[in-house]
């Protein structure tokens, strides 16, 4: 189903921008193991809107709540269902918007689909369904965490500006999620610039993945890269993914893009760390290209649902750019990847018992 | 399941390259739709090996046998089982590669996961393997040529040399299905030239569905993009997927990414085809990049089952730019996505009847 | 997964007994349909405890919450997720079985399953958790109405006691929701009788499925049959199901059995309104067996987590015989299969947009 | 789908009666696997038709052939596809049914599903579809034979005669699959006496499960009983399914029908080895209500396509009673079940590595 991500562990999200809540309900993790609501709240914080000047001021406490799935402070095997309440609804800001389709914004699609007019803050097309993702993908961190696995993703470029080298820490803390001390300034130049027009800008999110043991993916459709492009392009304003060398294999010899290996394991990552769509035991490395926030301040032409002609202006709290708002989603449905593959490799092959400690 | 796709029409494949044979199981196609075995065998012939001086001369007749679904010309809408025998299955050629690893392939990851020696031709990695799919996806196209949709993917892009316009007529005959007459003798240099070096060359291929009703997709996990992704990056050799602008967004401002409107519909279409993962009634357009051919004849290092360096020189038979290989086999992802979207659409809205005349 | 249920439409459902709530997401519901809490709690309050002689006297509320997917008393085509909290819960009269397998119940498979000790109240095996199927059941009973289809069900027998005719309005006021005025008395003593023994009675229900199309259920393994035989089996106490003339079938000939037609349709239902998997418009019919209350008061013979023999007294609030809290759930599970059914063929087949007066 | 079956090891079949091959697609099982084409056609051979005085004389030889996922006579871990031509397919004895509905027949469900009048031998609804069922449970008891699983079924009634023991030895060479020597020459009596009026005659068949670990399956609505309901159910003819005491139960009261414990596991098994939906490391039981065969000598009352009254007198080749055929397929189906639930439960807990020798 539309709302459904996974196989063996699967993450089933719920809620509209402006309605009651937004949660999720998380099948197949194993009981036993460790699960705070701090944990989850965690990385709730770190994709919450009103932090820094690039981000929406829409002030949302994001308090998650454990409805199920959890008690002791451990995991009972049950669905584990997690739930936000929306607080700071403020469809008045939205209400000049409803007979006239949002250009870059999923309206025109909805209405073809579901003949609705478009839902106060984007309904279920708000980025604030995400929310959902980052806290199923808390209780997926938990779970790899054990195995070793660890998930970071960061802004590589914004608009002109290119991170030369990447820093999690630094990124951890940068409001634009920069991975390049050096280039972090010209980013929130960038951005400055494009606000100051009533404009937005479009990026690139790095999404990597370490301590992943080789074996992970099966092939032919659900090969882990497969998976990977399809669950980072579900990602609202994510227009391209790539994998490792990505799209500079266009340019490259075979000679030039092969991993070649040296005894000791391979020599280079050009791969991304997934070949055949298993994974080597490499970094796992995404990249998703971030397209400009639809939502600008500027006129724009469009039309209503009788098919005539309007000028719009979107008013609103809006993001100048997605792409910290992106990266803490992107590393969630990593996370529920990997954990998915770890969980139907343990199914063909067993393994030790979880350190539950 | 690894080896099947789609949710309401789903296809599952079997088949390793050196075995008895490749095929699929078609389920959800609806009944009394005309399907004859020549209509598979054409979809089929456009991928087959042995064709031109840039294809593999590997030569299969990839005959397929429909073995169940079809009688009298026309589905039952019973599960369509169709076939094709391996018969030019030369294992010698591989014999040498038993226990080293070949760059850029998927050996390591299968050893890692199943504990198995390389298989000759590569077993369920190989190319082969995507027969299967362009059988699946000719039902499909059968099934949406009946709602108006067509589907085309050729090459843009070889090392340097790049499309800069399209004429799916000219990329249907061309060895490399060029997409651009003027580009086709630079893209053939370029390959010729790696050859020449006993090496290979990446590239793009694009791919365009046309006819596409909107409203189909589902939001959040289902997007109708999310669902290209991950099924063109399941083609083997794929590293990127990109939807309309792609990676250009990241340098763009909202102003000029949004596709605005003016009463008669959208005036650009950036978005290829697809806001909030619906479709929006325009063209579809993807672009996937596609690496190097792997299987080069230059000397590589490399290791074997048991962790010591080997050189390796692979022999066989080989494509030397995937990218003529690649197209159809998107074509076939995209139908086989297209038609799932359209009976989940029909699910939810009902519809006239099929024409099945 | 295992708290998923459906293909088409899909309901996901968490909560443990002693939790902080019960509930569930329905995925796949079409855009428009009238839903209101009203109707939703309607349903819930058929199955709430603390209702007559013969129900456990747990008080819950069970106040159902819409959390997501309606506006305005209409869906939106997004997942609908309804909550109750549990606020009557007691754990205190179960403290003392903490360590100590309960006859009957699922301690000693949940014990083996997840290492985990028999949770308060069941945790997510207590019967509270169908509580949320019956609120997805009246969402689908809201989309089939629309389409002519009602389900009720009703006790048939209650240990030697057996329904003779079938009246379904006075079912629906009967604490043991006997389906026959003239049998009531003796069902409610034969309850009693237990009762008055520190004992509890098993029994059957039937559902009955009426203004189904003809052509739901896929042939195979989604035949409808198969679907509501899993279904039904899956609510707990439930040890067998039967379809039309179910186990009679055993002692009868072809002859017998066989539902012959006379040029107006068929002449008796044997069939229980399915053949060959699929339906056949006539009623569906289907019985289930429920077990006798396994917590009863007399003392039995039972171990502890660590295999010692031990002695059990269960006490607590409970049911004397589970038919009268069985019938709303085979109610709820029916609707949820003919639901999945109905889209699955209106996929194939198109049809009249629905009637969304 | 609906020709698929399970979620961790997934069985799609394909093919009708009288179409060209008939066979399945075995995802998910283990790499390393011994897997000959001789124990799968070993069960083959136990369904075939043509086998003693109550069976269909139709002469198939029904020789199984891999076509993927094994070699070296070890499973691959890819796609295992499993095919049987249909090479003694007469159609002729059919042809004029093509317009009437044969009683107690898929034919008026399908004509309503599918548009399409009834198919040579049915087609798709055809007992010839079991076939492929039985050769993925083969698959399935060759994985479960390492962990010590077995499952086998008989009969234990036929008309008025019924088996008091079970002596699985004799039942696999009875003509009826009588599971009771002292019972073996009623059953025989009884089909015969059916027979020689032109009719059939119901019956009941059973399958345990022996060595199946405590711990499998899954709450809810993945149960294994729940799995085990919809299986048996989906076989062509069964029109009821019980789990240990099943319908029995309705008689009961709970401290008859509560298995205790003794320190030492369970006194009794009259939950049929299932609680909760959890297996309980007991044998699994479960009997199988099977209807007479529809296909009579007698002249019945029908209808053709076009709604007129229609006599029908149906020729061919068929068994008087279907419990023998059924027996195999329901181990096929308890296998797959058995087999999806250990994959399901060792991705949850890990294990041991298979043993492969």
């Amino acid at each position: 189903m539309s709302s459904s991500f996974g196989r063996y562990l699967r993450a089933t999200t719920f809620g509209e921008s402006h309605g009651v809540a937004v949660g999720v309900v998380v099948e197949g993790v194993p009981a036993g193991l460790r699960l705070e609501a701090a944990a989850i709240q965690a990385d709730l914080d770190r994709r919450r809107p009103g932090q820094g000047p690039f981000s929406s001021p829409r002030q949302e406490p994001d308090a998650v709540q454990i409805l199920s799935g959890v008690a002791g402070g451990r995991t009972l095997g049950s669905p584990i269902a997690l739930m936000v309440h929306n607080r700071d609804a403020r469809s008045g800001d939205y209400t000049n918007l409803a007979e006239v389709f949002r250009p870059g914004h999923a309206d025109y699609g909805y209405y073809q689909k579901y003949g609705l007019p478009p839902q106060p803050g984007g309904g279920r097309s708000s980025g604030r369904e995400t929310l959902a993702r980052v806290a199923a993908g808390a209780v997926c961190r938990a779970l790899l965490a054990r195995v070793g696995v660890a998930v970071t993703a960061y802004t590589v470029q914004v608009g002109p500006a290119r991170a030369a080298r990447v820093d999690p820490e630094f990124a951890r803390n940068d409001p634009l999620r920069c991975a390049d001390p050096a280039a972090a300034s010209a980013m929130a130049q960038a951005v400055q610039a494009a606000m100051a027009e009533g404009d937005s800008l479009g990026g690139v999110v790095e999404v990597v993945a370490s301590g992943v043991p080789a074996g992970l993916g099966d092939p032919v459709f659900a090969k882990l890269d497969a998976a990977l492009a399809g669950a980072l392009m579900s990602i609202g304003g994510v227009k391209g993914v790539e994998i490792g060398a990505g799209f500079a294999v266009a340019d490259r010899r075979g000679s030039q893009n092969n991993d070649q290996m040296d005894g000791e394991g391979f020599v280079s990552n050009h791969a991304g760390g997934v070949l055949g769509g298993i994974s080597t035991g490499q970094e796992i490395v995404a990249r998703l290209a971030v397209k400009p926030t639809p939502s600008i301040s500027r006129t724009q032409q469009s039309q209503d649902l009788w098919g005539r002609p309007r000028e719009i202006t979107v008013k609103g709290r809006h993001d100048p750019c997605l792409c910290p708002r992106v990266a803490p989603v992107a590393e969630a449905m990593t996370l529920l990847v990997l954990a998915d593959a770890w969980l139907a490799q343990r199914a063909l092959v067993g393994g030790e018992p979880l350190n539950l400690d």
